[in-house]
């Protein structure tokens, strides 16, 4: 395949909107992104899920669209249908179905529509600023996967947590994963309280229960799962790609000190399931089509993956050219309204394995995916300090080495994650040969609350 | 407290049900259980869930109860939807809904139950034997967590799978359990397609991939979550218990050649992952309250669990006094009917963390638990080599010794399962001081089919 998957017309850089903010060239969500979105709306007494894309500054909201008609001569039923849905889930687990909408959807939105009046005189009723929308979760996740696809963060953990045996030898074979927490997936903007647990000192006799000292975020991109596999019906290579509805923003935050005491043998449980924050908006496969690039490209002397894990057009294609960033809020830098200390940017390209191996290897033994699973890549760190997504990598210098705080514009000093502290993530794919227009992600944004009493 | 929680008349051994075979002293299901089950109905050409008990050999469909307005003048509301609902979830998140369906179902089932004539007519309609009954899972399972709590088969495979190392200096303080797959939980029946997988020969440079060749079965306990907790809230020892709704069989399907290659560092994955079965009916907390028992006598020289997971009361009457069984049956046993052979007898009493302080430790850090989500025991293994749960135990006789083949009836030998074998597992209360009548859990069933090709 000599162009990525799925880069056709909806991608053209000179498509422009009549939402004018969409076509400022800094925007996340130009008339070619169109991320799927859902927002809590009260009619009735009641609270209902719309579902909406994102448009500049502006939600478009699918629901009153089609509750208005829109939609309602559609050739496709799962068009028609889509005023009727909760929840992305069962919309995009529809081979094409995303294609169709996004066709549909910017045919409403371009400047040169020729959608006649009827289309015009809805255009007011359908939009509304994101910035005064209460954003929830685009999809049902009933299931979480993370995985640990980063070589480098799996080699420097591996180096903290066993200073003899920092990479193990399944690392190259095996694309590592373990099952996280579904309830506990909550959207971005919700506070999170800091969670108590059992750590242990080195050199105690005994643990103690208490509140977390060493708070962390993990910076991690997520794919929401469209199409299904049946139990016991794997997904091949060449298949994989297609299971992918989109890509967000994951924050898997992590109490490193109770990871440490509770982690062997059976891995991560409380260090993580009190909360993980996803973004709000699922930028879609098809969007990212321009943004395709070549799988991590293995050094000489590391072993290629095994029959199962390996096609040309993942090599080829398999990746994402993302670049992400981490930022860090103080109270103190709130309250003298000082901006965001970036603390770090990465890339997506650095992950050692691709999301469509995740997938192949998920569903090896049988194992069934469902419409709106959430795998997440595991902490997206590169190969010099500054890339590197969790503080406990961040701030790290070495074996034996004290730890070296991130100095805050405010003078504070940041080891782990303090009371207050505001993470903020965000990513975009830019650039390349085409002169594609920049696709954003949003924001995935959380603020540590003070542990129970 | 004296006596154990929840125990009252509806457990009076003397009670008995018009239904003759709830009667039957060897039954599971006499009218002191009422096991919460589903099944799936067609009518109107659509498949729907009714809700149901067990009660003898019959099934007492509630649903069709409800529809004929049985319990239409009810004082409570929840008692009054139960004809909508599509599950047990909602329903037994409701503190004390429990109890009253129990009393309102004993009212109806007992010999001298003076429902009326109505009730009388009614009788016929909702009774359907279990033995013809599509018996569905009674419950969603959104979130699964597997604990480790015997600590006999902790040391077991410990010391397999790390010589050195067997038991981790955090297994005494920490209730240890990680999360599970939600999607690939199956009803009692569903056949278990046999999972491929990488492997790796201690003395192999690379692994292969190809069919699991050390397939095993867990026995094991499973709570349902009730009520939940909210996101930030931990449960205390005084009101962990409040949280159980009831208790089935689970089957952790486990691929143990895999499970060796992949666990480090994030714990098992697709070696657990493809399928978990789990018997069809909740035996719910109110049912099982005869059969409370003191947890378990930590030895001399073990430490006392830290605060927040100490109480009196879970010391008295923490434990469920449960036996727990495991029988093999080949094809060729099939063939030629010969009857299950039983591979092992457990008891759950020997489990070194109660139920209680699984839930207790898995909210500490204020992750949600939600009604329906399933928290299993840990492969339930005691002193004796035929009270181990799995064959890894079973068929183990120490380090570097040979494996001991179990010899079946046939002639045949199994170390692991093979394919078209049957693993059936029961369990029970019955005995102790007041008479009570047996209390069963039915039976979690699942046969092996071969690999993918």
């Amino acid at each position: 395949m000599d162009t990525p998957p799925l880069l056709n017309e909806t991608h053209d850089p000179s498509l422009k909107s009549w939402v004018e903010s969409a076509n400022d060239p800094a925007t996340d969500f130009p008339i070619q992104n169109l991320p799927l979105g859902a927002f809590v709306m009260e009619h009735d007494g009641h609270r209902h899920a719309h579902l909406a894309v994102a448009i500049g500054d502006q939600v478009l909201d699918i629901t009153s669209l089609a509750e208005a008609g829109y939609f309602q001569n559609d050739p496709d039923e799962e068009v028609r249908a889509i005023g009727r849905l909760p929840a992305w889930n069962a919309a995009m687990s529809v081979p094409g179905f995303i294609e169709k909408m996004r066709r549909r959807l910017q045919s409403f939105l371009r400047a040169d529509g020729s959608g006649g009046q009827s289309a015009r005189r809805l255009r007011s009723k359908v939009l509304r600023p994101i910035a005064e929308t209460p954003l929830i979760r685009p999809a049902m996740n009933f299931n979480y996967t993370d995985f640990y696809a980063s070589i480098h963060h799996a080699t420097n953990v591996g180096t903290m947590f066993r200073p003899d045996n920092a990479l193990l030898p399944n690392y190259k074979w095996v694309p590592i994963g373990y099952h996280g927490r579904a309830s506990s997936i909550i959207p971005s903007g919700v506070e999170i309280r800091r969670p108590s647990g059992q750590t242990k000192a080195d050199d105690a006799a005994a643990p103690v229960f208490g509140p977390c000292k060493m708070l962390d975020y993990e910076l991690e991109v997520g794919v929401l799962v469209g199409a299904s596999n049946r139990m016991g019906e794997p997904v091949s290579m060449g298949r994989a790609d297609h299971h992918i509805a989109g890509l967000c923003l994951v924050n898997d935050w992590s109490a490193r000190d109770m990871q440490k005491w509770e982690y062997q043998p059976l891995g991560p449980f409380l260090a993580k399931n009190f909360a993980t924050t996803v973004s709000p908006w699922i930028v879609t496969r098809e969007a990212l089509a321009p943004f395709r690039c070549a799988a991590y490209k293995r050094p000489d002397g590391d072993p290629q993956p095994l029959e199962y894990l390996r096609d040309e057009n993942n090599e080829q294609w398999g990746g994402f050219d993302i670049t992400l960033e981490v930022h860090l809020i103080s109270k103190s830098m709130r309250e003298q309204n000082l901006p965001p200390l970036r603390v770090s940017r990465g890339s997506f390209r650095d992950m050692y394995w691709t999301f469509a191996q995740m997938i192949v290897h998920h569903t090896s033994n049988g194992c069934n995916l469902q419409p709106g699973d959430l795998l997440a890549s595991g902490t997206v760190s590169g190969t010099s300090p500054d890339s590197r997504g969790c503080l406990l990598e961040r701030t790290w210098e070495g074996t034996g080495k004290p730890r070296k705080p991130i100095e805050l514009p405010t003078g504070e000093k940041r080891t782990f994650l303090e009371d207050g502290d505001e993470v903020v993530m965000t990513d975009w794919c830019e650039g390349g040969a085409g002169g594609h227009r920049r696709i954003g992600f949003g924001e995935c944004r959380g603020t540590i609350a003070s542990a129970n009493a």
